[in-house]
């Protein structure tokens, strides 16, 4: 394999001749020599190629911006003080065809709604490209994260006959050409649909090893228009037997700030990028949140507060109402000025899998991160059967489909807890983008199928 | 956080008061005291538990096979010679209901086929939990070997209107009720199906990112019911700028045997239970594959040595037809005795995308393993426009549907290659077990879509 840009920044083989790929940024003429900068993805900085016209015969017609290219030379200390190094070129060749005419990507800025349109070009430019290798190395950072931790990664299904939530619309997976209504000859012989949570199955296996976390994509058929939802998005799922609603709070604020140190040291050209570009300071933000425990309170106190503020919002906030988004937010930039976890929903407005307490309210939590809101929602899930048997029963559900869920209450049961982490919305907060479209490669959203 | 079993074997805090927690294996008396297997599901192994009755009350009446507990001891060294260390233990707590007498995973053996109806339980079981762990271990190792190499972990979408094989049942995803065929209202105003392979996707990113691999699951709607397929199962494509063919198959052959190396290291206890379980030389198996090269034929040569061998099959083997089963198996468990990497196939039988040769063939690998067959394909990608073009054209394929794929070849073309490694089949590779369904938590096949 031949050396990756990344790897020659990193540690620089000096004097030596090497062989390098990618794709031309710029090509100036200085002086008798030209100047290009060349990048090949691996990371957010440019490789400055000098060549002299002089010394080898090349014709630089073609080499415009966007061209792909394979420069031999030796590497070299730079004299310039932009960069520490350059490489001297000996030869150099043109890879593949580039219609630098009809190339959508010129150097002019052009807006992420253009880019969207051309989302199979976009990662070459660099918010996107900052954005996709953030994407990686977070994802990355959560499975070390887990494994260090004595969790095993499980692949829970896709597709499914149960519905997490009780409710949320769901996309239907089927065999069957349309207008076809015959069930019998579709292709599981029921009706089955893409996951909207990978929870109960996950609880399946905590229940067997202990702690286990999914790291998969999830579906919502919601027709919503907005900066914060896709129809498909990738949620991490940590499942915890023995742990409790404090363990499971302190595991969610533990792997966020992880992340972001992370990202912090691994990805500082690519911040600063996106600092500029965002035109906010991005980095203290993040070094802020790592710093700073993070608020907990229960929901009866947020209410409290959002009550003595009550003139400042639309809704009123009401004891037994969920939060609205204005009422997050109060909490997370006004009120607290940063991240806050608020504890202890009212029963009656949460999911039917929550721990009882012995008030009105259930044993869970919702992480609110500052720009972003709610970004990990979680709970101490209802370990006792009858407990649990009684709120499904109460709630209408159809018990024969949940036989194998209310099984893990009768065999082994003990206290669990476990929580969801939404990726692109934590990725809002780690690059700073407004828009969940830009931070996953391909995104779905109403009307929107392509690529 | 507590500390897990696994945590305890590695570096035990001896002589330390501890808190476990974990399911009863077994219960025995010896002598004045009681003798407890616990198992958290961290690693195969139990801690025993030293129980003296004299010391504390309980009533050891409910503690019985499956019931999750929590124990207060001492660690100490053991004098028995089975385990290294034991647990003295001050107090016993039962952690939640069991309901022992229905329970269906009881101390005599079940086959693995009645385990597939309670896949909720099973991996509760030392074949199935060793399976999960090594998963686990080994969908995390993927990870980190690509992430050693610079790759970038891209999410290619999982609803898409492209079909990358260019046949392949695919499911089709859907919010029309059933009968109603009225396309515009539904949500994505045009026929959306489950991928069946992320790489015309993956392309995109590596000639933006460079290296970059995707990890995710895969369908496909083929009515097969057979021990090496399922409709969902996961896969690894990893897809490569400036990467010929040959940079291609050492980059397979190099990840396989890390995995393997990885799991032989951390999974020792797993690997002897699957051994006796599977009744053949499990690891020697695994260590042989490290060991040695993998064999490199191209299709042409396979087939000269299977025609040389023709009356051993069902199918005669002829220039131009598919390999079958039996073929592969020959080369592999007779012929090689080994992995076999079978190159160049005819351009006839394999995909649009691949770059084609000057002969009849295409620049492509199948990785075939012992036992398992087929666990990889790939190929250099097609990245002239002309060559490409023609080859969909022939093909008779929708253009419209791929101009952004298209664009590809247009845009910064460059060379690449990348390949798709099968989960599962890796996983019969890596366990021994026989049948996709036992390596994956809630298999997916025809008819069944239960959990």
């Amino acid at each position: 394999m031949t050396l990756t840009i990344k790897r020659i920044f990193k540690s620089p083989p000096l004097d030596e001749e090497i062989l390098v790929h990618g794709w031309v940024r710029t090509l100036r003429k200085g002086g008798s020599v030209y100047f290009m900068e060349l990048n090949d993805g691996s990371c957010f900085e440019n490789l400055q190629i000098v060549i002299d016209v002089n010394n080898f015969s090349i014709s630089l017609n073609q080499v415009n911006l966007g061209v792909a290219v394979a420069v031999r030379g030796k590497l070299v200390k730079s004299p310039a003080p932009k960069q520490p190094i350059e490489l001297q070129a000996h030869s150099i060749q043109i890879l593949g065809e580039h219609n630098f005419e009809e190339y959508p990507i010129q150097k002019k800025a052009t807006s992420l709604e253009f880019l969207r349109e051309i989302a199979h070009l976009r990662p070459r430019t660099n918010t996107i490209g900052a954005a996709m290798r953030i994407r990686s190395t977070v994802s990355y950072i959560i499975h070390k994260f887990f494994q260090e931790r004595d969790f095993y990664y499980i692949h829970t299904p896709i597709i499914t006959a149960s519905d997490c939530e009780g409710a949320g619309e769901m996309f239907r997976v089927t065999t069957l050409e349309p207008g076809d209504t015959n069930i019998q000859t579709d292709f599981f012989c029921r009706n089955a649909y893409l996951t909207v949570s990978g929870q109960l199955e996950a609880e399946a296996l905590a229940l067997a090893l202990g702690r286990v976390y999914t790291f998969g994509p999830t579906f919502r058929a919601e027709n919503s228009n907005t900066t914060r939802h896709l129809a498909e998005f990738w949620m991490i799922e940590p499942e915890i037997a023995f742990f409790n609603l404090s363990d499971n709070i302190d595991l969610a604020e533990e792997l966020l700030k992880y992340c972001c140190s992370a990202v912090l040291e691994l990805h500082e050209a690519d911040l600063h990028w996106l600092e500029k570009f965002n035109e906010f300071n991005l980095l203290k933000n993040l070094a802020d949140f790592i710093d700073k425990p993070v608020n907990r309170i229960t929901y009866t106190e947020a209410v409290e507060i959002l009550r003595k503020n009550k003139d400042q919002f639309e809704f009123e906030p009401v004891w037994g109402d969920d939060l609205k988004t204005e009422h997050e937010k109060f909490l997370v930039d006004n009120y607290f000025k940063g991240a806050v976890v608020v504890t202890n929903y009212p029963k009656k407005i949460k999911a039917f899998y929550m721990y009882q307490n012995d008030d009105e309210t259930v044993a869970c939590l919702d992480f609110l991160l500052p720009r972003v809101g709610e970004t990990i929602g979680g709970s101490q899930r209802e370990h006792r059967y009858d407990k649990l048997l009684s709120r499904m029963t109460e709630l209408g559900m159809d018990l024969e489909n949940y036989k194998w869920y209310l099984d893990l209450r009768r065999f082994g049961s003990v206290p669990h807890s476990g929580f969801g982490l939404g990726l692109e919305r934590f990725l809002l907060f780690l690059t700073g983008l407004k828009n969940v479209r830009d931070v996953i490669p391909f995104p779905r959203y109403p009307g929107n199928v392509d690529f």
